[in-house]
């Protein structure tokens, strides 16, 4: 893997969507400023990012909104769809199943999945919740991206380890819990209570 | 405000939550390796962790499971209730008000916003969805520690300025959009648009 800094895919995920914002408001072009600013960088490290796949601007013209947007849309790999299994279907799953968000990018939800029996076969935006010992013959077979997980922290582990072992090469995480996976895959983690722990911690020992 | 590393918020929170399982497991005491194997780090970084806040533990006895949870949840600010107003009733946003994560940590929903007429009124766990007009006063009125911001992108940045001049000190950010606050308060951001991007920007340019 072409390795990047993940701070290099923040950005160039904040300049598309100024860009998506500035093509909606009908705007052609754009200057590595506007872009910087949006970014919360310089001009300097716009022309840096964006030079490291190809050059794309023109001296005193700025940037094509079009074309930028579609090169890094290429780069940021969505220029496609990603089938997304969610494992599984509480609150939090069942928020994840209905997130317009992943769908406008291009994330498409195939199944999700949960060991209770009460959910096993409710539909959650037109996705049928299935049996969680379905996850191995379902995932050989349709070959998701990403699975995202949404399990309670001590069953995390244990999933994650299954949906690695079917194939699965991709998973977001959003279990409070500490998980590895082997190094071919890429592992993010979203850690709501964490973040509540740093403000609160934040809070606990400001001035005043 | 006493400076302090975020990763090293985030070891003490996971070694938090390694000590409440082993109460759990009816464990008395455990070790600095223990606690390590959970934080992702060695003997030495826990031990160097905890000596900055106070001396906790036993040569060859290991640390007491009651006594250190007790003064991590007080490190922490865990050991007291935040009320937390949510700002928009959307998705993410009721999701949010429902969580049960949130109350296990003493994090309790007090109010959320909406300004879309259909929203306000409605009632998610117990709490009504009240008109956004009213932020300010009531604001003023309950005085929340914290808000979570589940808005569209384009809403977001006027929706924390007018929270911040309202007072909250401490705000985590669920937009997808770069949001700016003033150096006295406290910004976390949860970005799941992005994490999908960094996993498709992986997948497209991984091996094979």
């Amino acid at each position: 893997m072409k390795r990047i800094a993940e701070s290099t895919v923040r950005r160039l995920s904040a300049y598309l969507r100024f860009l998506e914002e500035a093509a909606a408001h009908g705007h052609q072009t754009i200057s590595s400023g506007e872009l910087a600013a949006q970014g919360g960088t310089t001009s300097a490290q716009v022309r840096k990012d964006l030079s490291f796949f190809g050059s794309f601007g023109k001296r005193g013209l700025g940037y094509s909104v079009a074309a930028l947007s579609a090169s890094l849309r290429d780069i940021l790999g969505l220029g496609r769809t990603w089938n997304v299994v969610i494992v599984g279907a509480g609150k939090i799953g069942s928020a994840l199943a209905q997130y317009q968000g992943f769908r406008e990018r291009g994330f498409t939800v195939v199944a999700v999945y949960d060991a209770d029996p009460a959910l096993v076969g409710r539909t959650l935006d037109g996705v049928v919740v299935r049996d969680q010992r379905e996850l191995e013959t379902d995932i050989a077979r349709c070959k998701p991206h990403i699975a995202l997980i949404a399990v309670p922290a001590e069953a995390a582990q244990a999933l994650v380890d299954r949906v690695v072992k079917a194939g699965v090469r991709a998973i977001l995480n959003f279990a409070p819990s500490p998980i590895s996976v082997p190094p071919h895959v890429t592992l993010r983690s979203v850690n709501m209570a964490l973040e509540l722990e740093i403000l609160s911690y934040a809070l606990v020992n400001a001035p005043d």
